[in-house]
């Protein structure tokens, strides 16, 4: 439980198109223009998704994401940023891990990790043991911390074994994603076992995915936790759906919520102090 | 919770080998003599894994799983029979679906269908949205009730979502399977949960994986439920794996249970009747 609330700020994801929703950053200047947005508003860190300049589809190549990164710390150098590793759609350890080999001022400060294969709605995300194990190592060497991503019990179980194999080290910063079709739910008892079960010395964010978005943001607000919050997850305003959200919507919603709460945002200073991160001018990353 | 056990035998698997278990029936003969031998002290039903007789690798070709339906039915004509579909190496719906091809007096009573991509110890099991509907549907124009396996709370909730798309009608007969290194673990708030989650008209079983077992079994027994129990998930008698087990050896710690906890096993015939099953002659199958 922390004083401040983190701002995990997801403004891309890999599903919403412009078709879905003309308000979803895309391409590098979109993406760029809706971080600074952010970080004039008040956020700890951002959760970015590259997009293929022609086809808008995802793409994981570090040049894409480096001139979103590059973008970003003109204005803002202390953010932190965190890159995906994502596998919705490839397999190939080199592919995913291609943005974790951004050097100097580029190198990202996070990278994602999510804990097991799983099933979305529409689609099986692969991650096989190897693949979680492999971009964990490429992170340990690289000094980029995973941002430990667990749908369900099994996954949060999975990193005490990444733990014992040294894989992975304190402290841990995760998302916990509740409402996924075949993950854990986005109610109390879901939700508080996965909170429950996390090894200690985890900084944690709440995401739901689709309407659940909202209720667990407000729900990690009350309790204590961080919020991992944007487009990504969720592209309505209101959980009728009859608004589309734009995302410096959703994040002032968020700073109300915590205002209301009597809770301050976490700066990214503040976040890099407790996670060990060390920031700008080339020397990103933490030393294990 | 029912009064009687359900007992679901599962004497092979696609894990265990002869170099790990000189226990595991892996031949045809081999797999109808356990089979016997349980009958004869009485199981409920069993879970069927075959295995290519050259190789001693998981097949899926029905005429192999024929062979050992052909053998159990002729002496054990009542015993309630489910073939796998399982997918850990295999991905295509044919191949997958070969076994529920059987007809007549082969034709198996369950099928078995996991509900989720998810990762084991050292591989992925990919089982995307659209396998699993493809499967439950083969299924239901077959008139075979799904094994509906679950390792963690979103599998049990996937379960709801193909109730409502029709998919799958009750009764439903569930596997709970807890101790997978990246699904639910064999614990009371993770195994409560699942129970807890279960729709309406559910008949469950409780396994443990490896040395999980024999807790999984045993707690389920005083609380009211069904296990799943064989070499398939555990070669071992004891938890600190000094003796290796035979199928025989842990059905008859079953029965002492069981006996212990005052109730009886469950006969095929009296879960045929829960379960909407008809018996026998050519006319195996649920009428949906």
């Amino acid at each position: 439980m922390l004083d401040k609330v983190v701002i995990n700020f997801t403004p891309t994801g890999m599903i919403p198109t412009k078709k879905m929703t003309p308000h979803v950053p895309v391409s590098v200047s979109e993406i760029i223009e809706d971080v600074h947005q952010a970080t004039e508003l008040g956020i700890t860190l951002v959760h970015l998704h590259a997009r293929d300049a022609q086809t808008g589809e995802p793409t994981h190549k570090k040049e894409v994401y480096g001139e979103i990164i590059d973008g970003i710390r003109k204005y803002a150098p202390e953010l932190v940023i965190c890159v995906s590793s994502s596998g919705r759609n490839v397999s190939e350890l080199e592919l995913r891990a291609d943005p974790l080999n951004l050097e100097g001022s580029l190198k990202p400060d996070l990278g994602s990790l999510t804990l097991s294969s799983l099933n979305f709605a529409n689609s099986a995300s692969r991650n096989s043991p190897k693949m979680v194990q492999d971009l964990a190592t490429r992170m340990k060497e690289k000094g980029i911390v995973p941002e430990l991503e667990a749908f369900d019990n099994g996954m949060v179980n999975y990193s005490k074994y990444l733990i014992k194999k040294k894989l992975i080290g304190p402290p841990y910063y995760f998302n916990l994603l509740l409402g996924n079709i075949a993950g854990s739910q986005a109610n109390l008892l879901h939700t508080g076992m996965m909170i429950n079960d996390l090894p200690e010395n985890s900084v944690w964010s709440l995401a739901g995915l689709g309407v659940d978005q909202l209720k667990m943001n407000s729900l990690s607000i009350a309790i204590g936790g961080g919020v991992r919050v944007g487009l990504e997850d969720n592209i309505w305003f209101d959980t009728k759906k009859t608004q589309l959200a734009s995302n410096i919507e959703l994040l002032k919603r968020i700073h109300s919520l915590a205002k209301a709460n009597g809770r301050e945002i976490m700066t990214p200073k503040e976040f890099r102090k407790i996670m060990n991160l060390e920031p700008g001018n080339g020397k990103y990353g933490r030393h294990f």
